[in-house]
C-alpha cells in the first residue's frame, strides 16, 4: 500500500455510526437500520456499492478500538491496545512513547486486606477527583507518577520514566474475597517497573488508610502505546477526526489523524467537516449515540438515533465528497443491549464505485450488494482506489 | 496442490478476455459485457457456477502479470515479476535464470548532462533499433551486454554473467530537471553488478554524444526471472499457451506452458487450440483487444470485441471441453481508459459444476452466481477438481 499510494484532490469521508448493526426483534423481524426511516441512507445506497463487514472475523465481538482500528485500514489482531492506553485515550491523554498506563479501580478491602467491592461501590466522580488529587502526591524514584480520574470509581495511572516495561501482570484478582496480587514482571526487563508499581499499590493504601469504602486500589492491563504507521505514511493522506468522544478522539491520534474540533451533535460535526473541507483529503466523523442507545436495550431511542443522522446528511451531500463511505464499527443490537459479532452494513458511493441493485441501506439487502460479505480491512483499499489514489500494482 | 493432484484424460480450457471488467456509463448504466449483444457466452453461463473474482485484492489494480498469475494459481503479491524482466518477455527473450534485464528509455540530456525529454521526443523503433544496434559494441569485463529495442524510446538491457545481482536501483529518476542517478547497489553482493551497470550508462553516454534527442539513456527495474514452480509440477498438467502478444507468451512461459503457434485473431487462436487439442490436458488462451479498446476510452469498440469474440466461440464449444473457464485478468472499463480495481465476471462450465441460476454473463449476474465475489487465486483449484484432478484430502 506505500509503495503504490499517491496524494490526489480528491477527498475521502468516513462515517462510522457507532453500533450500527442490530438484530430483528421476532415482533418486527426487522433490525434497527431496517425500522428506521432513512431517505438520505437510502438514497446513498441507490448510488453506492454496498455490503457486510466484519470488523474482527465472523463470531467475534469487536471492542471500539479493534472496531475502529480494521476501518482504518489496521488488523485489529497485530494492532492490539492496552486496557490502560485505551482508558487514557479515553480521557483525552496524550500518552508519549514510553509512558506506561494502567486502568485503576477504587476498591474497598476488609481489615485482613481482602477485597470486599471491587468498585469501592461505586463512589461519586468528585469523590474519586479528590482521592486522585491525593494519590498525585506519591514519588516513587525512577518515574513520575500521574493519576487521574475517570468515571466514578476508575482512574488511569501513567508511569513516565526511563527504561520502563508495560510487561507486567495485573493487581486486579478481578474477584471479591481475594487479596490484590503483587504485580509481577512478566520479563525481566520489566523489574524494575513492577517494584515501581508495587511501591505505588503500597504507598496509596496508606495514603488511602480510613477513606472507606475507597480504602484501596486495583491495576490492571499495564500497557504503552503501540507502535502504528500512520495514515498519511501508509496512504499519504491528509487524515481529520470529527469525534464528540475522548476515546475515538485518542484512537484518531492514535493512527495520525488531525483532531477537529466538533460538538456534541451529527449537526455541529457536519459544520465543523463543512469549515474544514479544504484543509484535509480525509475525513473520519464519528457518531456515537447509536452505540449508547444499543448498550441502554432501548430498539426505539436506537431506530430514533439513526433517525437524527439521517436528517443531518443534506449539510455532508451538499459537499458531494469523492468518495463517501457509510458503515459501522460493530454491531450494539439493542436485544442484547451490548457489542456484538454481528457484520454491519456498509456503503461506498463514488464516481467509479460500479453501483450494486441495493436501494435501501440495511443489513438483509447490503448482504446482496457488490461487495458481499468482506473484512473491514478491506475498506481502506477501496476507498483509496474509488479516489482514484492508488497507482497499478505491478505493469 | 502437489499432493493431491494427478493427471486424467480430461481437458480444460481457460480463456482469458483481457481487461473484461468494465463500469457503466449514468446514461444506459451497463457496463461495456452488459452492453454486448453476446449469445454464445450467455449459453455457456447458464450451464455454469458463476462468480466475480478479485485478481489481487479488492481496491488493487493489477498489471496484467499479476492479474495472469492469480489465474494461474499463483499467488501475485508473493511472485513479483520486475520491470525489467516484463519487457524482456515483452519481446520474446528467453532469460535464463540468471540473466539480469533492465527497462530502459533513450533521453535527451543538456549540456550539463540535465535530462530534458525522457523519452527522447518518443524517437521512431527505427531509429531506435540502430542505435540499439550502437550500443551493443560495448563491451565491460564480467558481464555479456544485450541491448534490445522495443518500441519507439524503450529498449532492454540484458547482463549476463556469472554472480550478478538484480538488487539495483534504478538511473531514471523519472523527472526531467535533474540528471541521470549513479546506480546503486541495494545490497552488498550487487555492488561488482552496480559497477558493471553504471560502465554501461557510461560507456552509452560517449556512444550515444551527437545523437541528440536521443543522447542519454535511463535504467530501471533491474530484475531477474523469478523462480515459479512449473503448472506441470503443481498440477500435473501438459499445458499450453495460444497467445498473441509475446507478453502474455512469455508469462505462459515463465509457469512452464508451451507455447503454441497462433495468429492474430481469435478465429486463428481457436483453429490452433482444435489443431493441438490432442497433445495438451490445458489450454490457456489469450483474446487482448477488449483491453486494448478499454484503454482506448472507446466503450463502443469494447462492446464489439466482446460480440467479435462471442461469434467466434461455437468452434471453441464444439471441442466440449470438461472444463471450460472464461474471465478476465482484470476490469479496462472505458470510462476510466485503464486497468482498474473492480472485479471481473467468471464462469466454469463441467458436468459437475453444480449451476447456478445465472443465465447472461456479466458482472450483474456473476455477483448472484454460485462463487459469489473471490479472489482469482481459487480458480486454478476449482479448475482440477472439476476436471476430476484432484485426490481427496485426507482420509
Amino acid at each position: 500500500m506505500r509503495k503504490i499510494s499517491r496524494t490526489s484532490l480528491s477527498k475521502i469521508v468516513l462515517l462510522i455510526i457507532d453500533g450500527l448493526g442490530g438484530l430483528p426483534p421476532p415482533e418486527t423481524g426487522k433490525t434497527e437500520l431496517e425500522s428506521a426511516t432513512k431517505p438520505n441512507l437510502n438514497r446513498i445506497a441507490r448510488d453506492s456499492i454496498c455490503g457486510l463487514i466484519d470488523p474482527v472475523s465472523p463470531g467475534i465481538t469487536p471492542g471500539s478500538a479493534p472496531g475502529h482500528l480494521a476501518i482504518f485500514g489496521y488488523d485489529p489482531i497485530q494492532y492490539h491496545i492496552g486496557r490502560g492506553v485505551l482508558e487514557a485515550l479515553g480521557i483525552d491523554i496524550k500518552l508519549k512513547p514510553g509512558d506506561i498506563a494502567a486502568r485503576g479501580n477504587f476498591c474497598t478491602v476488609d481489615a485482613k486486606g481482602i477485597i470486599t467491592h471491587r468498585r469501592a461501590g461505586r463512589i461519586s466522580t468528585d469523590k474519586n477527583t479528590v482521592l486522585c488529587r491525593l494519590l498525585n502526591n506519591i514519588t516513587i524514584e525512577g518515574a513520575e507518577i500521574s493519576v487521574l480520574p475517570v468515571k466514578e470509581h476508575r482512574f488511569v495511572l501513567i508511569l513516565r520514566g526511563e527504561a520502563l516495561s508495560p510487561d507486567l501482570g495485573d493487581s486486579d484478582p478481578q474477584q471479591i474475597g481475594l487479596a490484590p496480587k503483587k504485580i509481577e514482571a512478566l520479563s525481566p526487563q520489566a523489574q524494575k517497573t513492577a517494584e515501581i508499581a508495587n511501591e505505588f499499590v503500597s504507598q496509596a493504601s496508606s495514603l488511602l488508610q480510613g477513606k472507606t469504602p475507597a480504602n484501596m486500589v486495583l491495576l490492571r492491563g499495564f500497557s504503552r502505546r503501540p507502535h502504528i504507521p500512520s495514515m498519511s505514511e501508509i496512504y499519504k493522506l491528509k487524515p481529520a477526526a470529527i469525534a464528540a468522544y475522548p476515546m475515538y478522539r485518542g484512537l484518531a491520534r492514535l493512527v495520525g489523524m488531525k483532531v477537529l474540533p466538533g460538538g456534541e451533535s451529527i449537526t455541529d460535526q457536519l459544520n465543523s467537516l463543512q469549515h474544514h473541507y479544504a484543509k484535509y483529503d480525509f475525513f473520519f466523523i464519528h457518531f456515537k449515540s447509536t452505540d449508547a442507545r444499543g448498550e441502554d436495550g432501548d430498539f426505539q431511542a436506537k431506530v430514533h438515533a439513526i433517525e437524527e443522522l439521517d436528517k443531518a446528511l443534506p449539510s455532508l451531500l451538499s459537499l458531494d465528497p469523492d468518495v463517501l463511505i457509510v458503515t459501522g464499527d460493530h454491531s450494539t443490537p439493542a436485544t442484547l443491549a451490548m457489542h456484538s459479532w454481528h457484520p454491519v452494513a456498509f456503503m461506498l458511493k463514488s464516481r467509479w464505485c460500479r453501483p450494486d441493485d441495493v436501494t435501501e441501506f440495511s443489513e438483509r439487502t447490503c448482504l446482496t450488494g457488490g461487495m458481499g460479505r468482506f473484512p473491514a480491512t478491506e475498506i481502506m483499499p477501496l476507498a483509496m482506489a474509488n479516489a482514484l489514489k492508488l497507482d497499478k500494482f505491478d505493469a
